[in-house]
């Protein structure tokens, strides 16, 4: 009943069991079909994005094009693209370009590959990407968490990573990661990467960074015996045993001041953002100045390890090297699976930032798809694993990239320096790898979002710790495996014991609040009035009716000690219980059998849709009674509560 | 701000940027420490029910008579027990001890024992819980489902039922359920068996007593060679592949016929509800009499199965024979973590539910304590896993029990039995205790239940059938697996793909409702109002952010070809969302890049105690602007609708 109302007509207030005409009252909802409700369901579970929205009433040649156009989206910017956009593109497919070939060559060795597979991945990868992908902002291509994840998984499996099984079952996992990702989109499943949440990916990609650096001290002091663990204590184990006689002073100095550079270009990019090609280009400065310094003092005689040799030719076909039977094929779709997953949330991510940037959308589930169909192509042809990376495709944003023609433009750029450029790497001396990949991981170390996390939400902040500590101390995939159990555990820590709050009446207003948050609003005299804070299911719906009851306990104790009057009413505000489930409606019947032997009628307020339609289907509501169901607190304490105290 | 407000001082009223003094401002809630606040949190997971509230500001003398009475509640009420009582709890007992004994022997059989089995388990099992449990209606003692699904378990672990080892690893699994069920319950993990949905155990149990009815058919029509597999194929081809020569004709007609005296007493004792004594005693009278035709009769010369042997002695001790090495340790707890979790299901659901009709509470995790010694001390003194028994204890409760003291009574009566009457039921035919079997389990069938979960909800009725045909198609185990799935998959579902809905007003109020559930709730023009209906964590975050963007546009479309003005302001209403993680604090800044763009303005409604603390600490406060952030709708339009609108 609403202020105006009774105002209006002040004598129609009365109390107890005459029931005043409220104005409005809980409606049901328009009855649904069990289909329709049904199909409403699946579409917002499945289809919530409505991607079939612009097929409606369109020519069967028209809908052909909208198909091709939604498969290769680059039949729909395409038509409208011009020299401008170009410019930009080709300075940012340029930049990126020269980022990409130090860091291909520098990744590979992460999966333990001979440098070129990188330069391959970088060269299919992004083409294929840039006919179907959905993002204008992502740069494809190997990363380094994915590298070091293949890596480690493969060499469980197959602890001699000279083999051509090796090499095999990285183009099995390859294609198996490929079609994950596919299924993901074609399903429509695209959201089961959502529960990898933000927190878990900050802790995994910072314990992924420090064991990524922590595998270069092997590179950058010129190591010969290394672990082929990846946990901190197994390599720093590795480390002062080599002290002795294993580090090359020679390597050291290349590797330290390269990366002393390189961190000094970083700094300057971070302090004036117009600046940042500077960072952009240093690894190919580093790359071209240490390769030539290498050459001419022939450092390599005194024990700087060099690259020795890369294969000038483009990417051979090795469809015929995946398994599809055998030993290793349950292993390669298990590498490929976790591997495809991880790719996936890394290139979701950076689209969804970008497309946040821009204001444009990206349809999570057609770029699985595109990424899926990109890396079942690169397996066939000597790829490895890629994805999105962040620091490049950062780069790529800022040096101003209108579409995925940047990509494009890379992908030549890697067909060149394959075919032509590719042996003046021999001399490049691993330590300067080693540099960048560590001036490049050091990115994925965010202090200031865990600093947030801790901030904002401290059961966030122990998943991020969970997988930092997991990956950092013992492996990638137990790092994984933590912060999705946290995760889990969160959410069912949610549905088990959802919150239940007291509300009191501000006063002036007709307004109910939790009386923790607003300590001025007043309880009602007689009345106890209650917010389910959560849908009711079988998880919480027990503890829900017990939680309930000891509030009122409580209160009741309370209250007596004060001398007020004792409860008679108890208002159960149920706006934010969107779903009931049978268990839901037991416990609701067990709850009215412990009031009345109370002698404490139920008072119910604004039960939703769905909620009022189970109270009515199951007969609850007759056992309540239909006029002790409002559409609002406000209601009730105007039809029950003492006189005046809805005012 | 509130209406009264508004009418006093209509000059106030402004739009844009000058903000009105609204009465009451969105409050934060009084800060607390990161302990206190971690204290409050644990506390509400694992001590909900606060067992430690009346050890408060007592003497130490006294604290130790709590807490004794605390694990042995019978010195609680025992001390007020009076001939009155007595009288109650020695009807019931013998009552459910006349009912108990054929059973007892009818279920020993499902778990492939000798006949004795149950009796020791009705006779050591009921004593022991009397002492510690604290639901005065329950009546212990082995139950069919879990005799079933621990015959289907063992023998699937050692096929030789016959053999010492079968035997000893019934007590090692007995002992771990114990220990099990002890375990959820120091460690205040009980809220675990929650997730056994109620629908998921009406499935269940309807499936298991059709398993175990059809194993019965060995019985009823005299088979010799039957299936070891529940599933209802491999059953119903063992029962035709005997026809031809393998049924007993004798032993058919003693079946059948007792199952019709069996049906009609359980019909007379439901068509009226004081007779329930007829069907109690019932199937003693059915042994008594068959056994006395069969000795008469001499009817197992001619093919009649009998029980043949029971020891006259009372439970020997098998603390020795529990395997806490070898091969059969692992088996034994996982068999034991399985019954001991079904076997708490059935205890707590019973103990739920008579508490709930007599009001009285139930303290689930003392209750799981006490249901885990009975069983430890169990696994030592030759029984097997006890739990409450439906049936028996509906009995219990209707012949006007009123403690735990029927359970002492039921167990001398079995102690009596076991020393002087067990050889009587030698020539007792199989055939009858089949029937009694089967006559006991048609009451797990239920049909109205599974109704009513049809009507309530789609979702629980797949889970319910999901069981019952997991059960009866497989077995048990994958009945179970099925059941916790699709429960698991439910909760999944509700924090992935939460509902969002537009709210309009209701005329002459300042109510504001989901305009699906009120067709005649009003939008307000040149706004959206949006209510998110969950706690906004990163497996949602995407989905909420997307699906808001959407109702903007597709409104946007609707409102533009109805000529209506366009949005200007996005009310976001926050009283349902409980809790925002990082991921979702990151979706609100996204959102509010993506509002921008579009050149719309974000204004949020009622954030709760923690979110409005979330929002400060992340700053997105101050992104969204301290002036747009309001306790209720109405105040959001009164500030920025247009004229007239909030009234």
């Amino acid at each position: 009943m609403s202020m105006e109302e009774i105002k209006s007509n002040p004598s129609s207030r009365k109390h107890g069991d005459d029931i005043l005409p409220n104005i409005h009252k809980v409606a049901s909802p328009p009855k649904q079909t069990l289909f329709q409700d049904f199909k409403h369901n699946f579409n917002e579970t499945f289809f919530s994005d409505d991607p079939f929205a612009k097929f409606k009433n369109q020519t069967v040649s028209r809908k052909f094009v909208l198909g091709l156009q939604s498969v290769f989206p680059i039949f729909d910017w395409g038509r409208g693209y011009n020299l401008k956009s170009f410019k930009g593109d080709l300075i940012a497919g340029l930049t990126i370009a020269s980022l990409c070939i130090p860091q291909d060559i520098a990744y590979a060795s992460l999966a333990h590959l001979d440098p070129h597979y990188g330069l391959y991945t970088s060269f299919v990868a992004p083409l294929v990407y840039a006919f179907m992908g959905s993002s204008r902002d992502i740069a494809i291509g190997p990363v380094a968490v994915v590298s070091l994840l293949l890596g480690t998984l493969l060499t469980d499996e197959i602890s001699d990573y000279k083999s051509p099984e090796y090499l095999r079952l990285l183009f099995t996992a390859t294609f198996f990661a490929g079609i994950t990702q596919m299924a993901l989109g074609i399903l429509r499943l695209g959201f089961l990467i959502d529960f990898l949440s933000h927190a878990a990916i900050v802790g995994f990609m910072g314990g992924a960074a420090i064991t990524i650096a922590l595998q270069q001290l092997k590179g950058l002091l010129g190591i010969k015996h290394f672990t082929t663990k990846t946990d901190i204590i197994s390599v720093m184990k590795s480390v002062f045993s080599a002290a002795h006689h294993g580090w090359n002073w020679e390597t050291i100095l290349i590797g330290v001041s390269f990366l002393a550079f390189l961190l000094t270009t970083k700094y300057i990019a971070k302090k004036n953002k117009k600046l940042f090609w500077v960072a952009a280009i240093s690894p190919m400065i580093c790359v071209i100045v240490s390769t030539f310094c290498v050459y001419i003092t022939r450092a390599d005689k005194k024990g700087v390890a060099i690259v020795k040799y890369i294969k000038r030719r483009v990417n051979p076909v090795s469809a015929s090297d995946i398994y599809f039977s055998g030993n290793y094929l349950s292993a390669g779709i298990r590498i490929g699976v976790i591997a495809g997953m991880v790719a996936l949330t890394e290139a979701v991510a950076i689209g969804r930032t970008f497309a946040a940037m821009k204001d444009y959308s990206i349809d999570g589930n057609r770029e699985m798809v595109a990424l899926g169909t990109m890396n079942v192509i690169g397996s066939m042809t000597s790829c490895y694993v890629a994805t999105g990376s962040f620091s490049r495709s950062a780069v790529n944003y800022m040096a101003g990239c209108k579409t995925a023609v940047s990509n494009i433009v890379m992908s030549f750029v890697l067909l060149l320096t394959l075919l032509l450029i590719t042996p003046l790497f021999k001399y490049t001396p691993n330590a300067v790898l080693a540099s960048i990949i560590i001036a490049a991981v050091l990115n994925l170390i965010d202090i200031k979002a865990a600093i947030l996390l801790w901030k904002i939400d401290k059961f966030d902040f122990l998943a991020c710790m969970g997988a930092f500590f997991g990956v950092v101390f013992h492996s990638v995939e137990i790092g994984l495996l933590i912060a999705v159990a946290i995760s889990f555990a969160k959410i069912l820590l949610q549905v088990t014991r959802p919150r239940t709050v007291v509300l009191g009446k501000l006063s002036g207003t007709t307004v109910y609040r939790n009386i923790l948050q607003y300590p001025k609003a007043e309880q009602i005299p007689g009345m106890l009035i209650v917010r389910v804070d959560s849908a009711i299911y079988f998880s919480n719906s027990n503890y829900i009716k017990e939680r309930i009851l000891k509030w009122l306990t409580d209160e009741e104790i309370l209250r007596t000690s004060r001398e007020y009057p004792s409860i008679q009413y108890l208002i159960v505000e149920m706006s934010p219980v969107t779903d009931i489930d049978t268990s839901g409606i037991h416990a609701f019947e067990d709850l009215l059998k412990s009031l009345k032997k109370r002698d404490v009628q139920l008072l119910v307020a604004n039960p939703g849709p769905i909620v009022i339609e189970k109270l009515h289907a199951s007969k609850i509501s007759d056992l309540i009674g239909e006029d002790k169901i409002f559409l609002t607190v406000g209601d009730a304490v105007a039809t029950f509560g003492p006189k005046g105290a809805d005012l």
